[in-house]
């Protein structure tokens, strides 16, 4: 397949993190995360995000999620979110299926709630017929690629606890927002109030690997059994833990995320010059939104897959990942203007 | 860790897979299915189950078996299956979770199930008090290690299909019955009736690989939407696909599952002549159930790590792997046969 | 407690129905649903529906809308409706815990969907990741009091069936609808293309008595296991239907609609003349929703017991009953007056 | 339809029940159970169950059962009980789909559990594969009309307590199991150690009337939103309250269980010494169990409606009611007589 921007999880798995999957395939280990590995991948998260952490590898972004509402309401509760959220328009209904929940989401611009517009779904406390709110589950960066700072999640977290309710954060590319940001994972999650992570590594190099980081000890209950019972409970489970460890060490979630952000930038700087090509969001980590005549994206596909985002705007999302190339968004850029030239001669 | 005969899922991962996985490592491939790797898988799981098969690669058994049964049953209808079945008892009620409905598990001799054990649970239809019965599950090999035969489960099937019933089968490790009967995947499964079968790898040599193959196409509905909301589709699933390429090429499947089972004919050879020892099943593909004095296995359990089976009868599990070496069975072997004399001498 | 407008089912039982209640309380009656009474009931409804309505007795309001979603929807499916809809807000999330699909609401004007709005949510048909839009789900009359043209419900059905979806009207007070509208309940039900009916009577007269009328018969599977399971199943069935034989005898439910339909006008005459009071939706039915400034409200909150609709607009609700005198509109009207000018001559 | 002995819940209303109904009936009233009728009743459990009881009315017994169940354990966990237990087979599998949780039925003599046979379902503790046991469900009187001795439930009670479990009780038919043991209410439940009831009147001469009460008041969270959700929230409550007021006011609740225990004690004292008829439990409450000769049963079907209890064994069922008269039974007996004599003579 050709390569492009369709998405960071087209990339394939960076060569530390196979390596490291190599190494560990060694003899016997016990399953389910009794293992040494998986001993090993629960410190480095601790001190990676504190020591009240509590890591649980799962297989993809969707059970991170879903397990992390799971840990925080019960079905007759309800999670406040962006309406772009994940958890509403990209996962079939899991968390309506495996956790019972209504969500109750807040149209947003550039995907990013705030306290203003998180209250007004936040009513009907104590009253029988209405789904009692619970969590507040915000994307970082957002769906738009978008950064939320760390003042305006704080004022969140705060928000959320003085109503005895729950920050959850959909970190599915924490890493990009953590090198946006210039922070440490702990300074964007725990140090800020969150309670419940989604920690993401698929999208910025690793193979198969996201877990649920309950960063709130009270939480912390049952997990194993809602983990299995919810079937994401990996059987060789070192293969995974190992994929961390490889993420982890000698800071390659950073020079992965830095380098997808980078990316990300060039191609911004390589198309937003373009006539009739709109970037739509601010490119905050690695994603470019942007807005452009219909038949000139329906072109472009027929050279790279990428997706349409809102077909009512003619806005598409271009990504970038660890593994993109100057080479790659120089041709890309390139094919676009090509394009656009032609159609309007044509015209 | 100590080598050793904990489980088959405490082996590593066959070479030829790893190797497979690192090849496919190359360059964007399209994510959640539609990659090239997929589409041949897909061809393949053809030619082992027959046409009309269709393979969903999901994360881990527990998903295959709670997938397979969402595809042939409403939460009022019922299964049958074995009280050892690892539905009823190894998944934490995952089926009651996320499909809602009963098992209906019937005590059985040696884990295997028959047409008269299973009738004793084929009554109530039309009652609406009662949950239909609707799918018979069966294990081959059993949890027990025994196997069914052909005839067997074509009278089973017959059964299901006279009362508007579907067969699963649970082949979280179909490949040493396929090497036990002398038989390949089709004559096993498509050819004596089984309407859907989850299909087992990691057991067998594969990192993470296992999958739903609906082979009955009445049931082949909506299933992509089913496995993305019960969280089970994989991003980068072309590292899962081509997993089960190499478990297919040159047979892979068949020489770890044929050294698996002469593997724990040995160690049954090797253990069964020991004072105090009785092995309680037939040894059939790769597990060894042994009774044996309490103090004996748990001396024996400081050595290695294994599973207490049943409490009551102080039997414990004994599993082969693909990796399991003649040394390891000659080491355990003496190891137990040193206790069994030392005890003996003590008393 | 003082008479007044807090809502419908703050009145009791019509006398005909606690009658029927009584005259079927003689000697022995087969069970859930197997009695002659509740097959006479079935007949009643093929009249006023269609022979091919099927009836099913249900207990509660919220009970009729999620079975009836039940029997059109699986879980990866969705569910579009108002975002006033009762489903959606009013019910705590029982679709989400029981059918676990998906509702997509629209915020609508006046509580009616139309196809421009419903079409906002028909995308992602065929895309795994996103909850297949299956059923529209319209209120008639609405939440906000107000009605549907027959026109306008038959291009929703239109549009529905044009994307094999399904039509689903939640008619907790279909009574007040027919007679506001002037027809028959087959005219704004079956023979405008409504799929499957809840229908209320508890608001109008009824005891305890709500239904899931199924009128396209292929959604007509499997009702009876799915009521029972959950847990919707009356034992002594025989009292829930002579209810229902009572409200379609003697045109009792026409004459208690119209009776409340009426008495709405009647409130809404004596109310809108008023100064500071802003009657904010078309009286259509039997509800009167007014904005008027807080302290009015809360002042008269302390002589009658209502609902505050929309906090943030100072909307609040006045429903009429089967039951509502012209004194009670009298009283109320003249309070609420005495409030006001006491108000304006304390400012 | 012809009286008989079908089931407890073929009879009708008692008398003062339904004159309570319609005193009720009396202007208007607060939906929900925020009237003064269900805070009356609330106040009544109270006296009979203990200060902290709460009482939560809902539809039928299966809500019951299933919302008690539900206000103990989360869905990894399991409850153990018999497998002759109304949850286990007679609820089309209510609590796998609205609490979503195992059970773990245990066969019993007489339909009684005993800490003996408890113990063999309480393992697996701390194991994230097994489900976890939490409660321990029994019946009073069963489900084969036999009764657990005041000494044996707290048996049970202390082994669930032991281990962190609860004991909820089926109490359907509980004021036959209080006349027969000649208890109170609160002797037989609270005092006894019993953490959650289903508290049953419909059975004994309420129109539609059960109800949960919790017992334990560490239970005691969420009840009115879980209540709700699960579609059990009555809205015209207060005729549910006063069925309930009526049953304890003069002790409706006991003169109608004495009678109905004594007609089966008089059922069978005509049945026993006739030839080929077989009592086969203890009649210890309104139940009366009868093994005879498959031609004989269905002979008395043609005169009678009554179920098939056990098709293997012969074994019938006959309940009798409040409202079974002596020649009910006399005619009842005597028609069995003739039947047997015929077939005797034409044999």
């Amino acid at each position: 397949m050709k390569r492009g921007f369709g998405s960071d999880n087209h990339s394939g798995i960076s060569p530390e993190v196979l390596e490291a999957i190599a190494q560990a395939n060694n003899g016997h280990a016990l399953a389910y995360g009794d293992d040494e590995y998986s001993g090993m991948t629960r410190k480095l998260f601790k001190q990676q995000f504190g020591e009240a952490a509590e890591v649980y590898p799962v297989f993809n972004g969707t059970g991170a999620n879903t397990l992390c509402i799971d840990a925080m309401v019960r079905s007759h509760e309800a999670v406040i979110c962006a309406e772009t959220a994940h958890i509403n328009v990209d996962e079939c209904g899991s968390i309506q299926r495996v956790v019972g929940c209504r969500l109750l989401p807040v149209p947003t611009p550039e995907g990013k709630l705030t306290p203003e517009l998180i209250r007004t779904q936040m009513h009907g406390f104590g009253f029988q017929h209405h789904s009692q709110p619970k969590v507040i589950s915000i994307t970082q960066p957002t769906e738009l690629g978008t950064l939320y700072t760390l003042e305006e999640i704080r004022a969140i977290a705060d928000l959320a606890h003085a109503h005895n309710m729950f920050l959850h954060m959909d970190g599915a590319r924490l890493a990009n927002a953590a090198v946006a940001l210039g922070k440490s994972f702990m300074e964007i999650t725990t140090g800020i109030g969150v309670d419940a992570l989604s920690f993401g590594g698929t999208k910025n190099g690793l193979m198969t690997g996201e877990s649920v980081v309950i960063l709130n000890p009270a939480l912390n209950n049952n997990f194993l059994y809602r983990r299995k019972q919810a079937m994401q409970l990996c059987s060789k489970m070192r293969f995974m833990a190992v994929q961390f460890q490889a993420y982890f060490k000698n800071d390659l979630w950073r020079r992965n995320a830095e380098h997808s952000n980078r990316m990300a930038q060039l191609l911004y700087e390589s198309v937003k010059g373009l006539p009739q090509v709109k970037v739509v969001y601010p490119v905050q980590a690695n994603a470019v939104f942007a807005q452009l005549p219909r038949r000139i994206w329906q072109q472009l596909q027929q050279h790279y897959f990428f997706y349409e985002w809102d077909e009512s705007a003619d806005i598409v999302r271009w990504m970038c990942s660890f593994d993109t190339t100057e080479e790659d968004i120089a041709a890309f850029a390139e094919t676009l203007e090509k394009i656009i030239t032609n159609n309007n001669i044509n015209n």
